[in-house]
C-alpha cells in the first residue's frame, strides 16, 4: 500500500475565471431554478440537467438543435451548469449525454468562427477553453454516454471524461477530424487524445481527422465500451455506481494527480493561446474556407 | 546500427543512502553469511537468496509470515541483499519471488504508518523509497516470479523488474489498489505504472484501484506472461537466460536510458517526497481509516 | 471542431544544415538530373527517385549494395534527394523502399565506425543526425514500403515515416537491435521508438535487442500494415492516397505539433550527441567489438 499528499486543482481561480466569462459572455442572469421536482432541478436553455440526489449523480442532457454545436452560449450553459452541480455535495457523478439521440454534439460552431471579429473569436475562444478545464479537472465522476455522432469538440468533451460509453450504431463515428476541414486541432485536444490512445494511434488519427466507428473506437480505446443503442445510458450510470464506490477524496486527488501536467499546458499559455486562435481563424484562406463549408452545409439543409 | 554514449545511474550516492539508512534504520550488524553450499550463500531473516553463481543468477525469496508485509525490517533486508548481489560481479540477474506461494507481497505494512510518530513515517518512507530506487535503476536483470497475490506496494516491487511472470491462478490478482483504502498512490508508483501500462489505461486503474487477475493482467499489459502455478520460477529461469545472453554493458546503459528520467523525479525531491507522506499519514481522517481496517483485518483473523 | 495557429518546422535552418552537410561530406558536385522521362527525373548512385508528377509521389529506392548499408555517401544523398522532392512543390508524398527486395537496409555502415579518425565518426554522425531530421521532420508523406528485413538504422529510417507496410515474409524482421552488437541506441532512436510502441514495449524490445517478424510486428505495432511481398509497393501507393486527400497545410501542422518536441531533444544537443558518439565509438573495447564482428562478417562471405 502506498499513499502521498495529492495535489490540489486550483479551484478557486478556475471559478472566478468563470464567472468573468459568464458575466462577460452573454451580460444575462443566471437561467432560473426550475422544474417540479425539487429545488435541485434547474433547466437551462441548452442544456437539461436530471439531478438524482439520492444517487448522488446528475444526467446532463445536451439540447441545442440541430446537431448541439458549441456556441457560446451553450458553452457557457455548460460551464455554469457544472459549476452548479460541483458546489452542490449531493452530486458526486455527471452523466453527459445528448438529448436528441443520433447526435451527440457536432462539435465547435463554425459560425462563431467565421464573419466576427477578433473581440469576438477571443471571446469564443477562451469559453472552449474553460470548458475544457472544467471537465478535465472535474472533482466529480463524469461517464460520457455517447449517443450520436462524435466528432471533433464532441469527441473532446468526451475524452475529458472518466470513462465513454459509446452505442454500436455504426453511424455514430467519434474522432478529432479537424484536419478534414483544413484546420489543426490545439495542443491540448492533442494532448487529450494522446492520453487517451498513445503517441502513434494519435498522429496517425489527427493527421488522418480519423472518425472511428464503435468497433474500431473500441479497438484504437477511444472509447471504453460499446453497447447496444438503447443501453447507452443505463450503461453509463452502473458504470457510473462502481465509480461512486471509491472514497471521493482518494479519488480526486488521484485524478488530479494523473491530469495536472495536461491541465497546466494551456492554464499557464491561456492568453497566447488565445492569440493563435484569433490569428489563425482571422486568416482569409481560413475564413474562405469556413465560409465555403457553411454555404455547402446550408445548400444540403435547403 | 547505432551507438550512444549512455548515461550512468549515481550508484555511488545510492550505496551511500543505502548504508546510512542500514544504519539508521536498525541499528543491528549486518545479517550474518550462513547457509551450507559456500561463502556466497547468506540467509537474511526475511530474504531469503538463492545464489546460483554458475548461471550467475539469485533467486530472492520474500519471508515475511504471514502475507510478506513490507516491514520496515523487511524493507531493510531486501535493499542490503540487492545491495550484496550488485556489488558481486557473479550475479548478473535476481529472480524475485515469495517464499510463500499465494501472497508474493500485500504491500507496505500498516503498522509501520499508524499510531507511530512522525519520525517513524519519515524513516518508514526512506525506506520504502530506498527500495523503489534500488530495485528501478538495479544494473542486474530482474524478473518477478509472481507466485501469489500482488497488490499495492507488491505490485510496485514486481514493475520495477525487467520482465514479469504472474501464475495463472485466478486468485493472484494485481494492481495498485491504494484508493480503495482511501489513500493514494505517490507519483512515483503512478509513473511506473504508466511507464508499463500507459496513461489511459493507468488513470483508469489508478481511480478505481483495480486489481487485475491473470488473464485481464496479460491484456492490460501489467505482467508480461501467465503460466501454471508450479512452473513460474522456471519459466522466469528460462526468461532470465534470455536476458543474460545480451552484452551486459549495452543492456545496463540502455536500461538507464529508458529510466534515469523517472527515477529522477523521485531523486530531486524526495525530501519533499518524505513531508508530503508525513503530513498526509499524520492526519486524524486518515489514522481513523488506517486504525478501523487494521482492527477489522485482526477480527478476520481472530 | 477546433483549431489553432500551429508551429513551424526551422525548415531553413535545416536546410543551411544540409548544404554544409552536402558540401563539407563529400566536397563533390550534385548528382546530375538525368533520366529520360522530364526534367524532373533524377538517378543518383545510390538513390533512385522514380516521380509520379500527376500523382504528387516520388518513389525512393535504396541502391547500396550489398545490403544498403548506410554509408556516408547513401546518407548524403538521401538527404540530397529528400531536400529536391521537398523544395519542388510538385511533390506531396514519398514511398520509401529498397531497390533490392530482401533487404530493406541494414543500418548504419559499421565501416564508417572502425578505424578511423575522430574527425570522421563527427561527420558520420552528423550525417546519421541530419538524415533523421529531415525524415521526421519531412512536410511531406512518407510511406515506409518496407521490402526486406529492417534492423537498426533501417528500422530508424522506417520510423519516421507516416505509415510502415511490411512484407509478410517471416525472414523480414523490423527492431531496433543494437544490445546485440554490444552497443546502444542513441536516445533519439529510443524516442521515436517510443512514440511508436510505447515505453514498455520499446524496453523490452531495446534491451533484448528484439527483431520482429512480420506477424508480431504488427501487433506491437512498429509498423501499420503486413501485406504479401509483392503488393508492398502498391499498398504503399493506396495508403499514400489517402494521406494525399488531406488538405497539406492542416496535416503538416499537425505532424509538426506531434513531432516538435521530440525532434527539438537532438535539435538542442547535436554537438552533445556527436561528441558523445565519437567519444563511445573510439574506445578501444568498442573498436575492438566492431573489428571482430566486421571480420565474421568478411569471413561468412569468403
Amino acid at each position: 500500500m502506498a499513499l502521498a499528499a495529492g495535489m490540489r486543482v486550483r479551484a478557486r481561480a478556475l471559478l472566478r475565471a468563470g464567472a468573468r466569462l459568464r458575466g462577460a459572455a452573454l451580460g444575462r442572469p443566471e437561467p432560473a431554478a426550475g422544474g417540479g421536482d425539487g429545488a435541485r432541478r434547474f433547466t437551462n436553455l441548452r442544456v437539461l440537467v436530471e439531478p438524482d440526489p439520492a444517487a448522488g449523480v446528475a444526467v446532463m442532457k445536451l439540447k441545442n438543435p440541430p446537431v448541439n454545436s458549441l456556441s457560446l452560449e451553450l458553452l457557457t450553459e455548460l460551464v455554469i451548469s457544472l459549476e452548479k452541480l460541483e458546489n452542490d455535495k449531493a452530486f458526486r457523478g455527471v452523466v453527459l449525454t445528448s438529448d436528441r439521440p443520433g447526435v451527440f454534439s457536432a462539435g465547435l460552431d463554425l459560425t462563431e468562427m467565421c464573419g466576427r471579429n477578433p473581440a469576438h473569436y477571443a471571446e469564443y475562444w477562451k469559453a472552449v477553453q474553460e470548458l475544457w478545464l472544467r471537465l478535465f479537472l472535474s472533482n466529480m465522476v463524469l461517464v460520457a454516454a455517447i449517443n450520436g455522432a462524435c466528432p471533433a469538440g464532441g469527441c473532446l468533451m468526451a475524452l475529458t471524461c472518466d470513462f465513454r460509453v459509446l452505442a454500436s450504431n455504426p453511424k455514430f463515428a467519434i474522432g478529432l477530424n479537424e484536419t478534414l476541414l483544413g484546420i489543426v486541432a490545439p495542443f491540448w485536444f492533442k494532448d487529450t487524445l494522446v492520453n487517451t490512445i498513445g503517441h502513434r494511434a494519435s498522429e496517425h488519427a489527427l493527421q488522418l481527422g480519423l472518425l472511428f466507428p464503435p468497433a474500431e473506437a473500441l479497438q484504437v480505446g477511444i472509447v471504453d465500451q460499446v453497447v447496444p443503442e438503447d443501453q447507452v445510458q443505463s450503461t453509463a450510470l452502473s458504470v457510473m455506481a462502481r465509480w461512486m464506490a471509491i472514497p471521493d477524496h482518494a479519488r480526486q486527488l488521484t485524478k488530479a494527480m494523473m491530469r495536472k501536467a495536461t491541465a497546466d499546458r494551456l492554464i499557464k499559455q491561456r492568453d497566447a493561446d488565445i492569440q493563435n486562435f484569433v490569428s489563425f481563424i482571422s486568416r482569409d484562406s481560413i475564413q474562405k474556407s469556413l465560409q465555403t463549408y457553411l454555404e455547402k452545409l446550408k445548400q444540403k439543409k435547403g
